[in-house]
Order: structure tokens, then sequence, then C-alpha cells
């Protein structure tokens, strides 16, 4: 017997007929032996809904009543998904994030989880039932209700999952696993069976949005395998856990991109000590995130540097002004912005313990003519920036080029 | 500086102007020095539409489960209330029956409320805030959401305003107040200023739908002064207080009609002690509530009985199997029925010191050759059933007759 969290998401209830076949997967596990506990979104379209309403109302709607009302779609489709497993035979009870208690701090529309209180869920299997929580919710010490940020679905499933010492925690969603890389990009990816918590987060940080990020924070920490798979069949997905995926033999796990960066080029920038820290001190300030960073190397010919740095393009409208003005006080000549940039990374634990991944991914890129603007890394992550149009070209090579169309 | 509670109903925040609209009212009795709590109900069609859901999904959803979708109407509206009085400059902030703390018994869709917590009410306004209230809804012992049944929203106005020792409980409605009768059927009906609690009590439970019975109920025993008024005009509505309304010299203060009846005429009972209450007692443990009675005397040419009542048309159909069988038990030849019947009553408090009051009435009837099936008479009301064809016949025979035409 097994203690197992399911989540499904918004597209997994999103009709009557879905929330009926939700109970009846719930129930199918119970009747194998196990004790189960849902957590379920809000029907697809309804946050945004009540969303719309309350932005009718106001244009930056306050944050504490935005939250009380958006609760109100956990609130329903859990409700809703307790009474259809009554109606297939069995037990079951709604428990929202107040009646659970999942206590939270109160950054209302982007809580973080703080304690979550088991006893109600415990007490709920003890009697046989079925618990269904409302995902996304919290409340605070006082009593506000507070919801988790968008996606947060998962993270309320990982986080209850690790209160209640489950054996694993299911995420339900409208595809069949985590693959290789986009299946819409390249045809050659492939679903991946196992993959470790830090590939994950790297695979999500670098936008496959196949799980939030902080619900795996959560899973790795507490160490919660986390099954991610299909609401529309019955094979297995991806199993995400604390196990080092490089056992496999994989060096690389996945290819990922990411269209949401900007590049940032400060031409003829003086080339003395502290240049760069004021100039990202000052942008920190502005509470401006930079991701890849690189300082070109001068020469006799032209002793100054220039800093080529990357930003999300929402934020680059409102940095403009201030990158302009700070690079002026450090002599700069000129600044140039380009946005048909794409970050293309490979990811894999594997690379820990093999040389010359980076070299072999510089010579892919290369063997196609694509030109690297720009290379981060971490221990297992490299990203290379290069021209948009070049996307599909890149990730296709990099996938193939690492042998990951192969099983 | 009074504390005042307004309470406004589904049609009054059933739009986003409209919503709009009900944050400035409150927002000027504030600036006009008062302190204020606001008490809303859904926006209108909105509890439909969640209870359509559940029906979709079980014919005879768990009432548990029905609360908890159904308390969502009243957060939604209340948090956008609290939003649209932010907009127009002013603070607020939504309670719901949980955070307030209403607490109620645990009958799911008709919860009663038990004690209600004043001090989350009493911080907000002492912050200088509005105080928007979810109205309908508490929570019992458990932390279950419950509701108060429908028209459940003035139950929580009156009662929150008895538990914050408000001086007035403002009811916003779409009439203008309590009318002397039904004006669709007497067009001489004219709006009161004043009526006494349980002359409100007559009328609401004869059928008048302008206020719920248990708040009125709640306000006699609190003696909180309700003022029912438009929320589409400024114009005073109705005051209804503890003060005996025959100090202003009416003897008659409203007339009241209710179609809802259908009449039981059981004949050539046994005319022996015990009939009537065994008959009655049987009746009594199915759970059917029955009205009007009349024992008809007896003669010496048909030393027979026979006993005439009224009870709820919804309840006839599953009461008739019944009312036979116990019939023929007391030794009853027959049993009629009859639905085309109408409940007429002319209600007052002054009736209490007038003679001849009901005496009048029947001679108003009588004048119109309204033949009177049975008659029922409480303190301050009397009641006959005639044939329904005269139902506005002898409303407005009686209306005017009692002078209600003339202020």
């Amino acid at each position: 017997m097994a203690l197992v969290v399911q989540k499904f998401g918004g597209t997994s209830v999103g009709s009557i007929d879905r929330i009926r076949n939700v109970a009846r997967r719930a129930l199918a596990t119970q009747r194998a032996g196990h004790r189960v506990v849902l957590i379920v979104s809000a029907m697809s379209g309804e946050t945004n809904r009540l969303l719309g309403l309350a932005h009718e109302v106001a244009k930056i709607p306050d944050a504490r009543e935005m939250d009380a009302i958006a609760t109100t779609g956990e609130q329903v489709s859990a409700a809703l998904t307790a009474m259809a497993i009554q109606v297939e035979g069995g037990k079951a009870r709604s428990l929202l994030g107040h009646q659970v208690r999942i206590l939270t701090d109160d950054a209302f529309t982007k809580a973080r989880i703080k304690a979550i209180d088991s006893s109600r869920i415990i007490e709920a299997l003890d009697r046989g039932e079925i618990a269904v929580v409302a995902g996304f919710q919290g409340v605070d010490a006082e009593g506000n209700l507070t919801t988790l940020g968008r996606g947060g679905s998962d993270t309320s499933a990982v986080a209850v999952a690790a209160a209640i010492g489950a054996d694993e925690c299911e995420i339900y969603t409208d595809v069949d696993g985590v693959y290789t890389t986009d299946p819409n990009v390249c045809p050659s990816a492939r679903k991946v069976d196992r993959i470790s918590y830090e590939e994950m987060l790297e695979l999500a940080s670098l936008g496959a949005k196949v799980l939030q990020i902080r619900s795996v924070e959560i899973a790795m920490k507490y160490n919660v395998p986390i099954h991610v798979r299909s609401s529309f069949n019955d094979q297995p997905g991806t199993v995400v856990t604390g196990e080092d995926a490089s056992l496999e033999g994989a060096t690389v796990s996945g290819v990922a991109y990411d269209k949401n960066e900007a590049r940032v080029h400060v031409v003829g920038v003086d080339d003395r000590p502290g240049i760069a820290a004021d100039l990202f001190e000052k942008i920190a300030e502005k509470n401006i995130s930079v991701d890849m960073i690189v300082q070109n190397v001068t020469t006799d010919a032209d002793p100054r540097a220039a800093i080529t740095f990357t930003l999300g393009k929402t934020d680059l409208a409102r940095a403009k002004a201030w990158i302009e003005s700070i690079a002026k006080n450090v002599g700069a000549r000129e600044v140039r912005y380009d946005e048909d940039v794409v970050k293309v990374s490979i990811v894999g634990s594997g690379m820990r313990s093999h040389a010359g991944i980076a070299a072999k991914m510089f010579r892919l890129l290369a063997n196609e003519g694509i030109n690297i603007q720009a290379i981060a890394t971490s221990e297992i992550r490299v990203s290379c920036l290069v021209a948009s149009k070049y996307t599909e070209l890149a990730v296709r090579a990099l996938h193939d080029g690492f042998g990951l169309n192969k099983p």
C-alpha cells in the first residue's frame, strides 16, 4: 500500500466529463490498495475569467482581494471533484488551503509555503476518503487567503506530498512526460524515463514548462519523487528523482531553448578594475536580473573593452534609459541592442564527469555555420546565445549530435 | 457618528457598474461621518450557475460540497466590492464567513448562526476601512464552510448588525420598501414608512418576499432597526422596528396573499374526542406542516364531523396517500382536495386593541360575493381561504376597505 499524491491541472479538470475521468482514475488507484490525495487546479479558463472581473474593477487590483477572488477557482473544482468521486461510489471531501492549513507568508499573489498541517488530510485518509485538496492556495497567519502564483498547484502538490510523506507525487498534464527537447522544434525528440531534480531545474528555468521550478526545488529538498504523466492515457511518464541520471550513461539529457532574452552590447568601456561592478550593481538596484555576461578581452590596438549581457525582453523597455545613462558614466561609446537572439542550452548531470562537452557543443554549432554571441555555463549546463533564426537548426544539431535521438 | 450595516442583494451587485454604485454609496455614508459594514450577496445569476455545475456532476450533490461551491459567489462579490471602494479612493477589505468568524451549526445548505466574532470587523473599522462581509455564509466548528439557505444574506446582515451593536441595518433591494399590499395586484398599494417586527414577520410568512423571515426574527430578538430601501435611489424606504405601529393609528397595516396552499377536506369523521389529534399527530410525523384547521360543528341530522385544513401545494402530492390511509383509520367517508385556493390575510398590530376587525373583513369579502372556506387568526392577523379566482378582488376590497389606500 502506497501513499500517492495525484495532481491534475486545469485542462484535466476543464469540463464535467474530465472531472469524472479524474474521479475514476483516483478511485482506480484507491481500489488498487493505495491511499490517495488529489490536488486540483481551477477548471481551465476559470482563473483568467476571475482575474478579468478583477481587472474590470481596477487597473491594478489590490493583491489581497485578487487572491480572495482567484482562490474560488480551485475551491469549485475541488468540491466538484469530491462530488464526482461520491457519484462513482467513493468517499471524498474537498479541503481548501485554510482547512488543510497550508500556511504561507503574506506575499499575496506569489506567496510561499511556510508549513503544512497534515492532520486533516490524514484523518480523511483514515476514514477511507480521497482527500481533494484545492491547489494554488494557502492562508497566512492572519487567516487571509493567499495564492502561490501561476502554476502554483504543482508546488501545492509537491509540498503536500512532502508534508504527508507520500511515496510519489504524480503530476498529470497534457503531455506524456519530459522530452529530450521540444518535439515541435525537433521531430526526433524522445520522452525520457528518468531525470534528476537538478536537470529538471535547469530545463524548467530554460523554458521547458512541464513543471514549475519551485515544485522541483521542494521535491529535491524533501526527496519526493515526481512522476510527470499524461491524464489522457495510462502510459508511464517521466520520473524526476534524486538519482543521478548519469548512472544511466547519458552525458547530456536534454536540449532547451529560450527566446525570452535580449542581448545588450556596451561598446568602448574604460578597461579599468571595477567598471563591470559599477555597471551591474546599478542594474541590480533597478531589480532587473541579468543572465549571460561576457566581457571582451582588450587589445593594444583597441584598449577599450566591450561588455555583452542578456536580460528578459519584458524588462528591456524600462531598462533602456537606465542602461544608457549608466553606460555613459563608465565611458561607453555606444550601446547596441539585439532582440533577435535565442539561448540554446544542453543540460545533463553527466557533464560533471565528462570533459569536452562544451567543446563538442561549439563544434556542432560551428559545423552548421552558427555564430556564437555569448556563452554561459553551470555545472550541468552549457548555454550559447545565437541568432534566433538558427533556433530549429541549433536545437536539432545539438539533440542528434549528442545522440539524444537514440534510446 | 453612527455604526451602519448596509446589505446589498444580488441585483444590486449584479454587474461591475452596479458594484461601483454600491462602493460610492458606502463611501458617501462613511464620508458623512459613519462607520460602515457592507454585506453583499453573490452577483445575480451566479449562485444558480454554481449550483447548476454541481447538479451536472450529481443529481443529489453532497451538501457539504454544495456549500463549498456556493460560498464562492459571495467570496467573489465581496472582494470585487472591496476593490471598487479602493478604486474610489476608500479603504476596504473583504471578510469571508470563516474570517469574520460567523460560526454556524453544520446543517449544510441551511445552517443557523450560533455566534459571530465581531473583533475582525471592529479592527477593520478602527483602521478606517469599510468592512465588506460575504453574506449567506458561515463556518462550522470543524472549519467546514456552510450556507444559510436562500436569502440568507439578509440573515447575515441582521446578525452582524446585532453582533457589532449597529445603530441600523439597511437592506438595499430592488423595491422602494414594504408596501401595504402587492402593487402588482392592487394599484392603490402604498409604501409604508414604519412597520413593527411582528407585522413584518406575519407579512413575510404570508408571502411578501421583501425580507427573509429569520432576519426579522433576529432583528426583533436583538432590537436591530431594519431599513428596507431601494439601491437605485436615495429615498427613505420602510423602517422595521420594535415600536408598535398602532401608535400611528393604523389598525391594519397590510394585506397579504399566498397561493401556495392547498385545501384538504376530510368528510364524515367520527365525532369523538381525540380524532383531530390522531389525524394531525400522524401528519406531523411525516414532517408535513399544516396551516389553517377548521372542524365543522356536528348536528343531530349529521352526527359525523368534517375537518378542513391546508398544507403547502408542494407537500400535497407526497402527502395524499398518507392522508387517505389516516383518514380511513378515523372513519372518514371521503377526502377532497382543492388547489384553486388563496389565503388572503390582513395584518396589523393595531388589531389587538380594536374589536370587530375580523367581522369587518368578513363583511368586506361578503360584499363582493366571496365565499370564505376557512378562517385562521393570530393576535395581529386574520386569514381567510377563498377561491383563487377572487385573489385580486379580495385583496383590493380589503386594502381599500381598511383605508390603506389613504396616507
